[in-house]
């Protein structure tokens, strides 16, 4: 996860893991237990997961270390804190890349159901056609993600996205998993009346999505989060609007690498999603947010997603103000 | 423009100002004038246009400066090179991000003529839709971009993208001049077999052209530039293919900066692209690359963006080995 604290009045982003309760120091447990130092910045966890699997299983042993001896740290180089303590942010404020696939079958035939679309196009059942999001302006734990001027449909996505954490090229299936750092949360807000006309001209959608994307609250590894299987939730001012598992993807996550990697480098940071769940959105269930509600999306495993949405053509308000790039 | 040297044997990118046929090392210029620096790093050209017009004429100054007293500078330290002795690569090696809109008219009726769409959608008129490209693909000047194994329908794409320099959220049209630092080419490669049947899906293009776009040689500043009225060309082998201007764009660059800022910030380094012109690629004439061709594309004012592309899923070949990120 990323956290925030306070150094000399500015709100300076930490890389931490989740142990228990604790949120235990990614930099200050690596400097406590002598471990090889997993990269330049180990404070930023896009530098952390870019070293994959090895890099993660040393800053286990490290992290395990502190959490049983209980060490605290000096202030100022703290090494673990209360859950809770400390704001989470979005894991990667800023992902290298966001792609968004359209691969759940159970989606499909919803938005058909829905009217939205006639049928299930015949292109879908064999190429994993993506939109790429923008990195520019993720939300993360917590924010308040602004409700645009331009639209009155807006609506949320429940979705699952991959991490990669080391790069490569022409991976194939079966190595994917040497790539995939983990799994995370991904609410892909959507502004239906814009999104409709922009498709229509054939280029995907844009500014009907480009106004925000929620990630977190953290990045979850293999061992202890199984897309396949596990039970996510949509909740809208704490009532169940979705509720399933992913069920079958036309593409699995590691098919999905392999397709994009084909002629391009997959590179850290860069988030792969499993496009919406079976009446994983509003306009699946014809039910539609309104100004000011509470959005939290749900993963066992990955924990709470929530955010609340803001008053139309307010702007979006931080929960914690992020440092200047 | 980006340009290369060596240094210790390996590669450094540096940000350099074409004056006559000098190049003109920025931060080397600066650092003998006297000038204010422009930006913690002003060898990165990324760097060098975050801070917008202003950075510009304070780098322009020193420039000017530079290349009157014809002071090459030490070995190591160069001032000035001639062109043509050193390697250009693409003027930002990573945008920090790749629109592309597609609003030119003469284009659209010729996709319409070449029969790839029945007709214009209707909200193409009101809506500039864009989709996304892959800034982690980009290649500049003399480098040989790949052919992806999976297409046999290579194109090129003739466009200009306006550059953005200072950030800035809900910009108005006539604000736009503020943060548009410059113009640039792009080759916007396009693998048209397997992009007709990602659009069929409506997300818009994936792969069919995230595997490549060629942009350079240089950006080129307003006062030098108009992409109103410059003359375009693009040649195959020596052969005009394509050759124009830009025409009637039914929104024009100042109204995409208004239209995309609305609710999100656009930061340095965003690139928004024109989509192709009229006549501007192969499909609208029924002509088609060959594998090892030459692509030439020229602007008037921005110079000649050269890239031979590759043999079928043989992969990229760079003029010049970048720096790891």
């Amino acid at each position: 996860m990323t956290y925030a604290v306070s150094r000399a009045e500015r709100p300076a982003l930490r890389a931490g893991v989740l142990h228990g309760e604790l949120v235990v120091d990614i930099e200050q447990a690596l400097a406590a237990h002598g471990r090889a130092l997993v990269a330049d910045d180990p404070s930023d966890l896009l530098q952390v997961i870019a070293g994959g699997h090895p890099a993660i299983e040393e800053v286990r042993a490290a992290v395990d270390a502190v959490a049983r001896a209980g060490e605290t740290g000096r202030p100022g180089a703290e090494r673990l804190h209360e859950l809770g303590s400390v704001p989470l942010v979005a894991p990667l404020p800023r992902p290298n890349s966001l792609r968004d696939y359209l691969v759940i079958e159970e989606h499909m035939r919803g938005v058909v159901a829905a009217g939205v679309i006639k049928e299930v196009p015949e292109e879908w059942f064999s190429v994993p056609a993506h939109y790429k999001g923008n990195v520019d302006e993720i939300y993360g734990p917590e924010d308040t993600v602004p409700w645009p001027a331009y639209t009155d449909k807006l609506d949320y996505e429940l979705e699952i996205c991959a991490v990669i954490g080391a790069p490569g090229r022409r991976i194939r299936a079966a190595d994917a998993g040497r790539h995939i750092v983990g799994y995370t949360l991904y609410n892909d807000w959507s502004a239906r009346d814009i999104q409709a006309r922009e498709m229509s001209i054939g280029n995907g959608p844009g500014v009907s999505k480009d106004f925000a994307s929620s990630i977190g609250p953290c990045i979850a590894t293999p061992d202890e989060f199984d897309p396949a299987t596990a039970h996510l939730q949509a909740r809208i001012d704490g009532e169940v609007w979705s509720a399933g598992t992913i069920g079958t993807m036309q593409f699995s996550f590691p098919e999905l690498v392999e397709w994009t990697s084909q002629e391009q480098t997959l590179r850290p940071g860069d988030l792969l999603g499993s496009g919406t769940i079976g009446k994983g959105c509003g306009v699946e269930i014809d039910r539609w947010l309104t100004q000011g509600c509470v959005v939290e999306l749900e993963a066992e495993g990955i924990g709470v997603l929530r955010n609340r949405v803001g008053h139309k053509g307010q702007g979006p308000a931080r929960a914690v103000a992020l440092p200047e790039r």
